[in-house]
């Protein structure tokens, strides 16, 4: 079997040129779509109504599920924060992009990284732009933060948002009871950046949400007659929590469920921004999240609701995460069990927005928009589950391989090799409890076989994350 | 503080007085509202898309969920069969009505059984009747199959359905290898009645879904001019599972998802019926399960989602299950999570009835007419499980506390008596990880005190159980 990722490029390729002479299709209007991801850090896979929380509140995501597309087994490329961001951006693995550390090296960047995305990879800001886009972020980069590593260097106009994670800076210590006690903002000191510049720090995170919100919605505003890129990947829900006033108590799921009030209230402000520029039906929105439940973090951390385990593990509730669709008369509405991932973004964007890219470009993600649009088959059948430079484990169609397992969030902490991978049919067992191994060893080789065709053709970069 | 069964009759019956005096009530018009209750058997918490499972696929029951009300916190009154399917249709605890048995005697009816619920039991079917309800059973009973505790001695003109569990007559052995492997009648010997009659041994299970669906359909039609009552508790989705030809293999989950697409088309076939038959807006439909998912059967049990454990438990994954209200135009649509049971079905019928109840009859369940009609919270605040004659745990608003806990189906195994009781935030907290005992002993003796006052006065039968 030929790994597709090449495949893939081709198609992206073709379904572009196509794309571009169907007079009829509303995509290929003078104006190409908007597009608008908002990207969780740390969102559980189970931690939306429409995915089965029992007690948290999100009645403006709700209803994006209902008229858009939820979908059911979305995955994000890494388990954690920097690789998950970079692959997003890039639509390739980690590895590829300089995000796999070595073992032993740090999973993400840390205040004294000196490394970063490499200026040389191709974000989705700097694909669009090619397309005459206006392109933002707002919120939390996480990917270098030195000066040639802020994001104003990857195709992105505009910056205002922290470089990385809210709990990296600490003044009084990193331990479980600064994370998880009073909220505190002299306990943490996280700089904000507009641009390039450091215009405040601490970070008030207590009104971070509410701020991004407001950022967003200028942006909106100001670009509503240019084809832009919103890129909002929220500070919440990472411990330390923090929520703005009106939204602190008011949900029985506690500070989390607050904290998630006031996102889901930022969610419906972006919709009613769109909709009140008459721009609603020109944009996707995607809202999705960085990587599973931090469930070290007691209460304060989320829920993969059926998943096993959480953030930093590559069992499915560390890796597949919400992922809705919505644009309203072009996303056809529907629960999709299909499969797709945050790689997908960048050549479903660029095929959308009638891109094409470069030759050479590799991707690791596939072209949705058919999908989106037509509720056709996804074209991505296989997703691979990385931890730093390995492959951990991969699923094609119905089937998922573990060759090396780890349960918690330390670098490998709890490794185990399998010298008999464990198998499991994730669809009819989300919940990876009964182990298929014994009984369809074919399943499994195909699935070995799958895992080393890719490492085979896999070019991998020398670690950014390593350097300090 | 006084612990409010009496309260809540007067309640009742206070509600019902009011009601029949509001000329302006749709609900007080000459045709009093049909009531159409599916009772699924063994469907986990976390069993349909709209609870949040990936790849089952119930689009009647989503829009059920959607046009209605989906409650999050709805709890049946057992973790097993009978009990609990006797306090559905009486509004009072099994302990109360005969059902609580002595430990180390079985907690269901099985063939061999010469129990039954008590015939001075009054059940909803013959509350309604009072008021000129038609009434009929189609599906699994399991309250006694000797001819003096059969559903046309409890209220109901008609029945059609198996006496009791569809594993329990089995030719050749009761083990998970029949249970889980090809389905085949043959190894099973449960008979179908029609009224008092056996007119099928073994029943063909794997028709009946669909057989139960089309005497519903018929009941319907044929009562289309009177006001009813249509009690259709599914033998699926206990183990052994079968489904109809139409719908194997047509899930992504399995076996298990093949049963629920052929339920929740028999939901869509109820629907579309009373719609054809203009009774739409005139019939409440309500969707719940007996207890929570079998766990022991692997990939054939259902699934509980992020609540803990399953069937025969007291953890919120063997008692709280899907509860959905449907109503076009009368139930206002809305996610609830308040406290709501199955022992609230009969006040709430009676009271939309504008049926007073007696006045000696002591009910464990509130009436949830204003919730439906109006959203107002809910009347009951607390919740008391049951496991046999003891109390295992009370919830009291967000707060729950374990007393004695189990955590497999088996009488009495991995018992724990907890000198001090856990205590869990289930609203912050519902999949019960984090002990809050040592922080909050003030609620932990509230609720202790509130199991205290329970016990004082409660009167409880013996139990018919225990007869053999």
């Amino acid at each position: 079997m030929i790994y597709p990722i090449f495949l893939c490029l081709f198609l992206t390729l073709f379904e572009s040129s196509i794309f571009k002479m169907s007079e009829g299709d509303r995509l290929s209007r003078e104006s190409p779509p908007n597009f608008v991801v908002i990207f969780m850090d740390d969102l559980g896979w189970g931690d939306l109504s429409s995915y089965g929380h029992p007690t948290i509140h999100t009645p403006h995501l709700d209803r994006m599920s209902r008229e858009g597309q939820k979908w059911t087994n979305f995955y994000t490329a890494c388990s954690v924060c920097s690789p998950s961001r970079g692959a997003l951006l890039t639509g390739r693995y980690p590895i590829r992009i300089g995000l796999g550390p070595t073992t032993g090296g740090s999973r993400v960047f840390f205040p004294d990284s000196k490394g970063g995305l490499p200026p040389e990879e191709v974000t989705i800001a700097e694909v669009l732009k090619e397309r005459g886009y206006k392109t933002g972020i707002v919120g939390k980069w996480h990917l270098g933060h030195l000066p040639q590593f802020l994001p104003t260097r990857q195709g992105f106009d505009s910056y205002y948002g922290i470089p990385y994670s809210n709990d990296m800076d600490h003044t009084q210590g990193w331990n479980l009871e600064n994370l998880l006690g009073e909220p505190d903002i002299t306990k943490w000191n996280v700089p904000l950046l507009e641009n390039d510049t450091v215009i405040e720090r601490p970070a008030n995170q207590h009104t971070i949400t509410k701020r991004y919100t407001e950022k967003a919605i200028e942006f909106i505003r100001e670009n509503r007659d240019d084809p832009f890129f919103l890129y909002l990947p929220h500070t919440m829900v990472h411990t330390p929590l923090f929520a703005s006033e009106d939204f602190l108590n008011t949900s029985s799921r506690g500070f989390y469920g607050d904290v998630m009030a006031e996102v889901d209230w930022s969610v419906g402000k972006i919709l009613s921004t769109l909709k009140e520029n008459d721009l609603d039906e020109n944009t996707l929105v995607v809202f999705t999240s960085d990587n599973g439940p931090w469930l070290i973090m007691q209460e304060d951390g989320g829920s993969a609701g059926l998943l096993k385990d959480g953030k930093g593990t590559t069992w499915e509730g560390g890796m597949r995460v919400p992922g809705i669709f919505y644009m309203p008369g072009t996303v056809r509405p529907g629960i999709r069990t299909d499969l797709g991932s945050t790689l997908d973004l960048l050549p479903t964007f660029a095929s959308m927005a009638g891109v094409s890219l470069q030759e050479n470009l590799v991707l690791d993600g596939f072209d949705l928009s058919a999908v989106l649009k037509n509720g056709t088959a996804s074209p991505r059948d296989h997703f691979i589950y990385y931890r730093n430079r390995d492959i951990y484990a991969v699923r094609k169609n119905n089937f998922k391989a573990h060759f090396v397992t780890a349960t918690c969030y330390q670098l490998d902490n709890n490794r185990i090799e399998h010298e008999q991978p464990l198998l499991f049919d994730v669809d009819n067992d989300p919940g990876e409890r009964f182990d298929r191994s014994k009984d369809l060893p074919e399943v499994v080789a195909e699935l070995t076989r799958l895992a080393d065709d890719h490492k085979r053709i896999m070019v991998a970069k020398p670690s950014e994350l390593d350097k300090r």
